[in-house]
């Protein structure tokens, strides 16, 4: 594997998380922070495994709210192409949270960012990606009272001219040291981050005073949330919140499931026959022979199909020690995995697929547009 | 006066409108074209006292018109402050050419220009002077059934979508080398020329086929345009053809008329009497004393009073021929020629202002928004 790469258009090689910390100046949650989440969330999976596990003011957002200033939730999806795994466990924990907090969600699809980025891509695909993606958020289970979905192009009226007041404070100097831009990218691309800040101070607006704004996210778009957070102060908003999870591997080595390397992507409408496939022809932190791997053991911490029972599949912590034991052990060889996992995806995945051909009678209450 | 600058927000020193045409790239308006213009606008004014003075591809504009392929008018308004002269001529001129091709007009106020290119102003100050400035443009006159004025704040949704499109073909380097942006420019001031560029092919999106466009405009928007008539071919319209004329000095020496300028402005909205003093205070084309102005006689070519004579307050060559002479030959003191000024230019505006009261009623006819 090369070097690591992290930007919110590129995720490449063997993650470091504890390098990413470092670099972004992010949080680690606190076992003080864990426990006070445990009193609203529950046992929660995710917080529990350290699959969020990174934040930015997530002590702040707390105690407001349990001084009774409520926040509200904020995240988004860029439709460049069909939902895969990799987005829905983002979105599970986002959903827990609105249903454990009773929080307001803004879930922005950034149909302009994906047209802008990817020169193969026009209008036309990013407005139908945003409609297919619309249906794996609503299938997700948030709260339709409680949630409002937006593409950029879409609500462009409310948007812009938010955009604008934070544009005003981001200078190209910024944008180039904070984004790799250079003088070849195009403008479109270098006012983006704008837009993306609005969600996070569009409820204050909205409401005419300060609201709390707690952003679930993958640690890759913490780039746009840094420079949000320097700007809102200025415009007399709070800094945005977050909680960051990682990466959810493709079925390939490295990097983080990308739509752009179906082969290695298990997409939200893959049939059962595609899944099985698919697992069947994963990487694994497996040795080059069985005898190998029962004299050494296989190494879970670069096995994605391990990292799918833990950040998904096997909610049972005791169960999920033994698998990771008899992996190491050399007792369990990664065919008989993957053949474990198979029905579990494919069953998931089948329930996804239902309420997700529901979802299409519901689109409008959940999708904003001005 | 210093060194020629013009830009599209800074025009100061003498201008040298020969070594414009040569650097910008435009055209003069030929006898042949001036000719063909006459057929249809009659013996106009600002065409034939070169005021509207240069182009680009009006001839392919005016062929296709006589070939059943209608135009339509676009041109904007910065609103940074009170509406002044130096905007009434360019509009006056757009006015004739709506009503000899009835041809349609979308104006465009560029609040979000304004707001991201001056650091003083707030939306709230950009969007107040918009409502203000669209009651001195629907005084010119325009047709309310043939013209659609927009903000870009208040049509960001239509105007964001197109934008990007035009965006996307624009690189950083690009936008530096003709706007002059450099490393410390605000991303929205980056971003903004592809906003300006929409409404020049808007009419072809709507109606789903390629319509040329004529904007009429002061020379030192060109750079905008140069830039569109680039892209536009690039997503299958037409490049943007255009009519462009001098500027409207100010009471001041060189430059132009600039609401930043108050003392040497003349804003739609004064009375009589500010009328009156501000142009007694005039710079003139005229001589440090009487004698010398005797002896010598006044400078035209550098007086505004005389300039607006010419461009709006004496309808009549052969009296403007015989002013000048007189101005020329040291018998018509500034003095004079101002008091002869200062009743038209009230009667001038005394009319506007009742116009301007009226338009409040009308707005809405005009006025869209998404």
């Amino acid at each position: 594997m090369g070097e690591m790469k992290v930007t919110p258009w590129e995720v490449i090689g063997d993650i470091d998380y504890g390098k990413l910390v470092e670099e972004f100046g992010l949080s680690e949650i606190s076992p003080e922070l864990k426990a006070k989440l445990k009193k609203y969330l529950g046992d929660n999976l995710f917080i529990r495994r350290g699959i969020f596990a990174f934040h930015r003011d997530l002590d702040f957002v707390m105690n407001e709210y349990e001084k009774g200033n409520k926040f509200y939730l904020y995240t988004g999806r860029g439709p460049s192409g069909h939902t895969h795994m990799g987005h829905l466990i983002p979105w599970i924990f986002t959903k827990q949270l609105q249903d454990a907090f009773k929080a307001k969600l803004l879930f922005q699809l950034t149909d302009d960012e994906k047209f802008l980025f990817r020169p193969e891509l026009t209008l036309e695909d990013v407005e139908k990606f945003s409609k297919e993606n619309l249906l794996d958020i609503i299938a997700v289970g948030f709260d339709p009272k409680l949630t409002e979905a937006f593409t950029d192009i879409g609500y462009a009226k409310t948007l812009y001219r938010e955009a604008i007041r934070v544009a005003k404070h981001i200078t190209f100097s910024t944008a180039k040291a904070v984004f790799g831009y250079d003088n070849e990218s195009n403008i479109g691309k270098i006012f983006f981050t704008s837009v993306q800040a609005v969600p996070a101070f569009l409820e204050s607006v909205r409401r005419g005073k300060n609201v709390p704004c707690l952003i679930p996210h993958a640690v890759d778009q913490d780039a746009h949330f840094r420079v949000a957070r320097d700007v809102l102060p200025k415009l007399g908003y709070y800094k945005p919140a977050s909680i960051q999870c990682k990466f959810v591997p493709g079925l390939g080595r490295g990097g983080k499931m990308s739509a752009s390397e179906p082969a290695t992507t298990i997409f939200t409408t893959d049939d059962s026959k595609t899944i099985e496939k698919k697992i069947k022809s994963s990487f694994t932190g497996g040795r080059e022979t069985t005898e190998e791997q029962k004299k050494k053991g296989g190494q879970p911490g670069i096995c994605p199909i391990y990292m799918y029972y833990e950040f998904l599949f096997e909610p049972d912590d005791k169960k999920l020690a033994e698998r990771k034991g008899a992996c190491k052990g050399g007792k369990l060889m990664c065919g008989e995995c993957k053949l474990q996992l198979v029905p579990r995806v494919q069953k998931f995945f089948e329930e996804h697929q239902k309420k997700r051909e529901q979802a299409r009678k519901v689109v409008d209450k959940f999708l904003k547009a001005d």
